[in-house]
């Protein structure tokens, strides 16, 4: 009963084993649905759920109804035109990640918007073009189209179009692979996927991302002309390519460059640094490149310092185009990553702003929004569409409240495709690449985390190097199924090498710890206490059942083959007549010692390793005591064996198959085992794997380590005399042993009982 | 104190919770080995371990000391002589896989072997060619050396060289870069990695190895020219190939190889089924070999029938010749799966045999000797050695003791190689076809695990069918690379979606249930128990949130911020005067309903997420009693949440973070958090991990849930009032409930008292 009478612990109930404790305490039958029921469940339809199913189709139906006009109209077209603005810039700026023309960027900017604008269930993220993915879509669109040669694969519809006609069709394909691939991923609803992708992997992942578009702007900034690389080792040889031919660097725009990074690096801590006080964060890199168009165009750096600018934008939108099914063949490889990476980072901006705001966002409809808006954007050549966090920053700080903004910020691109398109012609490409350089700020500073994590934890800081380094070295396609590889080892790993121990009673209580680390413990002789810290399965059950022999002291196979020989020669010996069974015990006939002539010790070797036999001899045979006729079997003191089960999760079927095999050979050397805290589903398991029969029996489990040991104590009442535990004498010396209870017993030497796995046989 | 009176748990102690605990039992100061101290310790030299290490590089020492002549060398040379034989025919045979000249597979079964007598630890593995090895190479072979045209890609070296001369240029190259890679892990010791090929991952790889062996010598079996194809789908276009051209079938061949397969196999189930009463299996395919080549060389197979015959053997040994650096290149990636695969079968015969005949064998030492018997022979143009189980089981039950059986097989391949190879001339390839089908009988019958496991265990079901089927179509390397992601993904699922439980107090015990299997149980009012049966990572930290929100029913942020809302009110109204404190409460001082004007709604939004602040208040607000001024915010029952940390076996950084937001969370709504049978590492790792501070205190720990629960019950002395719980009325009429204990109380409908998440808020 609970008396909880001056924080006293105090409890009296019978000794339960599992089977006791079930017979006492009947549990009430419930019906667990099968997969079938959840199947069945998933297809139900009624009128309720397929209202609810449409309504979640278009999520805009849901908030335009509760859009409070007064309040948030005014902040929503603020936060539109702020937003629009770094839409037109960084759509013109990722463009040339994405090796192509900087038109196309703008119309990144504006058809995924419109289209998310209806399904999206985010109001506060702005879709667009995301760098990382624009150089994933710029590292396929170089591989197929590179900058020199003929394309290297032979594709239907390429003949008689310019390079970069050629080099849009790959994005727009590979963009709308990607949609439909996001859109199957929606439909089927396992977005879950994305769940795999731990912050460590994202931050290292996006760290290498950061480095790869440093090194692709660097061209850009030192106005060389390199070959645009792709696959394993790239960044290599880009970086050998631009140091290479660095004396050619054309110092106006390296200067511009400079000059750009600087003052927006500067503005920008200042924004950051007096976000409360400021209406609105001074838009410094807008304002900066309308400074650097308008001072290229007056100096015509274009001529003068043959800086290389982006010249002419056509205005306008181009007609729908189907995307080309030959480069859907090509890039299927490269597109999956790419569908991931980019849901995954919209979808992790997009939680933050809704626990912010305290909305839900539904990832599964994320992934229909975004695959749409791929698909959409595709056919109107559009690439990429995911979401930049400068650019969400942007649309939040600025006070958006919906997906109002973002169609404003869309409009604002509209209208500079429209008609404004010709004031950017004079602006240096050198001045995007370094607003795309100091954008990487926050993605650099991630490596910061290397030292958190090396601190904290060691395996997450393993993933987060092999991550970073592999998408760096060997692309970020490869990298990320690199990084995604050591992330799931180092789950395993963790659940494989841990720290097993041998538990001992704290005197007085029915707590239970490892016996090394306490001094007033208790450990009734002749039984072991085995903690298995972890999930048993295929990669540590080997390793479970050499510290559990470890733990014991003996190799139990080896025990029972050295008991059934002696077995075998006893039956030889009675059968001649040099053995004789009286009342006594055995008596030698003959005198002198025998030796087992050896002669059979190869034969029939698999039937030493079957349970004892005695139903022909006159009795059962205590190995502990004297044998006759000089046979020596090695002496167990152990008789029980505790396994402390509280930890082990799962069980997998080798982990089963071999801890029956282990629990078994201590079996028929006549250990007793329990195990104990074993979780109701494993019990379960057990049940349903034929893991019991004549030999392992389900009474082996307890309800808890105390109710097995109190039932060992009663069934070997020798057991109860106390023993001491042999400690290292210079631990000793360095602590100070308190014993409060008055309960510690003094010191012996190492216990003869605990056998020595070395020397004992 | 232990009271093991007739079979009753009795306990009385003090309440612990894990600092009182700590403060009570003091540790023992135990110095943990660094890192770097088990880096010292690896590389501390002494005579000793100088002795012994040099030992263990030549294991030959330590068995020939022990060598019984008398005993052992008979059962030695009949052994070797079997094993033989048998070795030839199979060398022969697998050359096929390989697509190389047979006389190579001779050389397979020889120089491995000799190099293996010296450094190996197994005492009855057979070394030579193993089928999927072969099969491995093959495909390396065909995919550089194609049937027809040139080779693949320009190696420098092939110039002049026949088709043949380049393909043994090319496979022993590999088998020299298997063998570097082996010993490499083998001086490295890492030949643990062996461990993460389980069980049902090899027998689902084997098993498409199986498929694709049999695949492979279809052609030869029925007389077919058909292409060597390698890579993904291969075996499509291979089968394909096959049956267009089904109508050309040699029945000469056809007939040849199914008498041979008949017979070999019905002789093998006598020689299974009469294990116990022969002395020595019938060597069956070698007498049916040899009578094949003598009907073939009588009747004239070749020209009568157009058979086509293994032909001239070139007697003798070549002279080693340096491997091939440019096919280095071409092949590394390939090279390494067949250098896992390799060792990682022979090891795992190896250990069969070793726990037969009870010797311990030393992975690491198996790889040095297997990369070096790899290094060697291919020196003299061998390939893939690894162990042919077959082949094993002829060497161990013939008798076999030792090593020096292996070393006479390979005298009797010698022997073969230098003066009888002329006999083989006339040996139909189908017959090796047929030899090599047949026995695959044990790989294929794997197919039954897929029953096994279905019922078993459904993850481990998915590896097997997954490894096997992209095995199958992608080639066995990629697939072997498919297989191991899946296996660990396994091993994360099982560890993701955990059975989360609310506990309950089985009445009279100390003991703690799922509350929804018992019905005798007791939940005091305002607590929770709330059990994580899983380890908590990166993947499942967010569904465990969930699982919690919906165990206590409420989201704590949420009230949370209402509750801030509501202060800020009272703050403001207190200011305005509208609102005054008296020693009796709250009492408004102007009259009708108030409302939150809602204008500050948007401001400030992270102040909401901070703890409330009573500074400039009068007192504590308490949130369940009646608020001033209409002020209504959720009232929560829960003062207690208990979380059972037993079966948290590891935690990494994610998750610690993670939880850490969850309970501050819920400390800010003023819930007393209590995590109870916590693992001493993983408490560790929260003191180093920064994961305490002002509101998380490591006060929250206890040793056990019942000690959490009786100082609970003590703190708020109102929870005592027994509450039970509702059950759903269709379970209760389906289960006859006993009441042994006369303790069982009445049913009420769903209790007030536990929140539903979705009216409330």
């Amino acid at each position: 009963m609970l008396r909880p009478s001056a924080r006293q612990y105090v409890v009296a109930r019978p000794v339960y084993s599992e089977d006791a404790f079930a017979q006492e305490h009947e549990k009430i039958y419930r019906q667990r649905k099968t997969p079938l029921d959840h199947l069945r469940l998933f297809f139900t339809c009624n009128s309720k759920r397929a209202k609810n199913a449409a309504l979640s189709l278009l999520p805009i139906i849901q908030w335009v109804k509760i859009y409070q006009i007064k309040e948030w109209l005014l902040s929503d077209i603020v936060s539109g035109v702020s937003t629009g603005l770094v839409a037109v810039l960084q759509g013109l700026a990722y463009c040339l990640l994405a090796s192509l023309p900087v038109r196309y960027g703008l119309f990144s900017a504006f058809f995924p918007v419109v289209v998310y604008f209806f399904l999206g269930t985010s109001r506060h993220i702005s879709v667009g073009p995301f760098p990382v993915l624009c150089l994933m879509i710029g590292s396929v669109v170089t591989r197929l189209v590179p900058d020199t040669g003929p394309p290297a694969v032979n594709i239907t519809g390429f003949e008689g179009l310019t390079r970069d006609e050629q080099r849009v069709i790959v994005a727009a394909s590979v963009n709308f692979l990607t949609g439909i691939m996001q859109l199957g991923m929606g439909i089927f609803q396992v977005g879950f996927v994305v769940m795999y992708l731990s912050d460590t992997l994202v931050s290292g992942f996006t760290t290498a991302a950061a480095v790869h578009i440093l090194v692709s702007q660097l061209k850009f900034v030192l106005g060389l002309t390199v070959p645009g690389l792709s696959g394993p080792l790239a960044i290599i040889y880009t970086l050998e390519s631009i140091f290479g031919q660095i004396s050619s660097t054309n110092i106006c725009d390296l200067v511009t460059s400079l000059i750009i990074m600087v003052v927006v690096f500067v503005v920008k801590e200042v924004n950051d640094r007096y976000k409360a006080k400021l209406p609105v964060p001074i838009p410094i890199e807008v304002i900066m490149t309308v400074i650097a168009c308008g001072i290229s165009y007056a100096l015509d750096f274009r001529n003068r310092f043959k800086v290389d600018v982006v010249g002419h934008i056509p205005e306008g939108y181009q007609a729908p185009s189907a995307p080309n099914l030959h480069i859907f063949q090509e890039t299927a490889v490269e597109a999956f990553p790419m569908a991931i990476v980019g849901f995954a980072v919209a979808f992790s901006v997009a939680k933050v702003y809704s626990v912010k705001h305290d909305y839900t966002i539904d990832g599964n409809q994320e992934l229909i929004a975004f695959g749409t808006s791929n698909i959409v954007g595709a056919s109107f050549n559009s690439f990429a569409a995911s979401t930049a966090l400068s650019r969400s920053a942007v649309q939040e700080s600025t006070g958006g409240k919906t997906q109002v903004a973002g169609l404003l910020s869309a409009i604002i691109v509209m209208v500079v495709t429209l008609s404004l398109g010709f004031l950017l012609d004079p602006l240096p490409k050198s001045v995007l690449g370094a607003v795309v350089i100091v954008n990487l700020k926050g993605m650099l500073m991630q490596f910061r985390d290397v030292v958190y994590l090396w601190r904290r934890d060691r395996p997450d800081c393993v993933v987060w190097v092999g991550t970073c380094l592999a998408s760096i070295l060997l692309g970020l396609d490869l990298g990320l199924a690199a990084g995604l590889g050591v992330e799931l080892l180092s789950v395993v790993i963790r659940a494989q090498f841990p720290r097993c121990s041998v538990l001992a009673n704290i005197k007085g209580t029915d707590i239970y710890r490892d016996r090394k680390d306490f001094l007033s413990i208790y450990e009734p002789e002749g039984v072991k206490i085995f903690r298995i810290p972890a999930p048993l399965f295929f990669a540590n059950i080997d390793f479970f059942r050499s510290k559990l022999v470890e733990a014991i002291g003996f190799s139990p196979l080896r025990v029972l083959r050295k008991r059934n020989k002696a077995l075998r020669m006893i039956r030889k010996l009675l059968k001649k007549g040099d053995l004789k069974w009286s009342a006594k015990g055995f008596a030698n006939s003959s005198c002198g010692p025998m030796h087992d002539s050896g002669d059979d010790d190869e034969k029939n070797l698999e039937d030493l390793d079957l349970p004892m036999d005695f139903k022909d001899l006159p009795i059962k045979i205590d190995w502990n005591s004297e044998l006759p006729a000089n046979i020596s079997v090695p002496r167990l003191e152990l008789h029980s064996l505790v396994l402390d089960f509280s930890a082990v999760s799962f069980l997998d079927i080798s982990a089963l198959k071999s801890l029956k095999t282990a629990l078994k050979e201590l079996i028929r050397v006549e250990v007793d085992i329990y195990i104990v805290a074993c979780d109701t589903y494993i019990l379960e398991k057990f049940h349903g794997c034929a893991f019991f029969d004549d030999e392992v029996h389900p009474s082996m489990f307890y309800v808890t380590l105390h109710d097995a040991m109190l039932h060992i104590l009663e069934k070997h009442p020798e057991s109860k005399t106390e023993k001491m535990l042999y400690h290292d004498e210079k631990v000793m010396t360095t602590v100070t042993v308190h014993h409060p209870m008055g309960r510690g017993g003094s010191l012996r030497s190492r216990d003869k009982m605990v056998p020595d796995p070395e020397t004992k046989f």
